[in-house]
């Protein structure tokens, strides 16, 4: 373990529930039903959508001097009501470019900069509701710069893992986040990644 | 091409807006904004949740004598306000297995039935707010034994991509959906990819 919030810290353990409200609207997402006339039948039918700011997820190694091990937060997720291991991500604030998100949520989440960054494409979180994008990057030469910067409700520990084991995780299925999955794809597909695997293997 | 629901259909031509509502629960999902207590410092802060039902994503080829040729879906996705180019994918019914989902949701929106059926694990599509998982199959040796069966708001083209015009979209970035990318990366790993890879190839 890298870094976390307090000493004696265990992410998995549940928060307590004080209250439970349906809403229209909540940090994340404007919901909406929308009523729409096909342009081919001409019958109408209803959609849900869910509008929201684009995403970020960043694939960061530490140099190779410094193990090149993969940097991996672990957090209590409301969602599914348990803890996972997951790649730094977050939300980009309005008007932010992504590539700034990403450098933000590197130092907020785990105290490291980058020495090199590439980007990785995009994807679609859920086109058939949603509208935003979430943006991947590859953070290279990750280094500790500053103490971790979080959110108040914001509670995580940081991990660094040698590639062969990130890699058995991924296999493993325990990396199950949909987002993260896709980053991983677009580094494999990336045509830099022939050579830093190799890299980062000779790290291990 | 192989199948669209009439013709002289063109999935990427919009829908006209009728009416748009704020509203707390769609077909899809339940919106809550929960207030929670940290077992850590003892604070409460909000948090959003989206309960929705499980999910399926099919990757499915037809028999190499058929091609080896990987079905994709076109439609309006209104999400994004666009088309979309995807694998077969759907919403399990109430008490619905999976596996079942796959089945149905490959039969209804291209017509095949398949000769042989793999498990590619899941995915969590978004842990953090959502509570439900994508469930991932292969379906080989598709063959085609009926008409497609959509919903009344379901107007999609069915098409047919040999496999490396299949892994030309994917490098490319035109099949961006996350969860069918995450689908390819379980493909990606599963241990009999390499057999079928090969086995597709010598279709082209």
């Amino acid at each position: 373990m890298l870094a976390e919030h307090s000493p004696g810290f265990d992410p998995a353990t549940p928060w307590l529930d004080c209250e439970t409200l349906p809403t229209r609207e909540s940090r994340l997402f404007q919901h909406f039903k929308v009523r729409r006339r096909s342009p081919h039948t001409e019958r109408e039918h209803d959609f849900t959508r869910l509008l929201c700011p684009d995403w970020v997820n960043v694939l960061a190694f530490t140099a190779p001097g410094q193990g090149g091990e993969l940097l991996l937060v672990e957090q209590f997720r409301h969602g599914i009501d348990a803890s996972t291991l997951e790649i730094i991500g977050g939300v980009c604030d309005r008007g932010e470019a992504p590539a700034l998100t990403a450098r933000r949520e590197l130092l907020e989440e785990t105290g490291h900069a980058a020495g090199r960054w590439l980007e990785l494409g995009s994807c679609m979180p859920n086109p058939a509701v949603q509208n935003n994008r979430c943006h991947f990057f590859l953070a290279l030469d990750c280094a500790p710069v500053a103490e971790l910067d979080l959110d108040p409700s914001e509670e995580l520990r940081v991990w660094a893992a040698p590639w062969a084991e990130a890699e058995a995780l991924l296999r493993a299925g325990t990396l199950d986040h949909a987002l993260v999955m896709a980053a991983f794809l677009r580094l494999f597909l990336w045509p830099g990644w022939g050579e830093l695997e190799r890299t980062l293997r000779a790290c291990g």
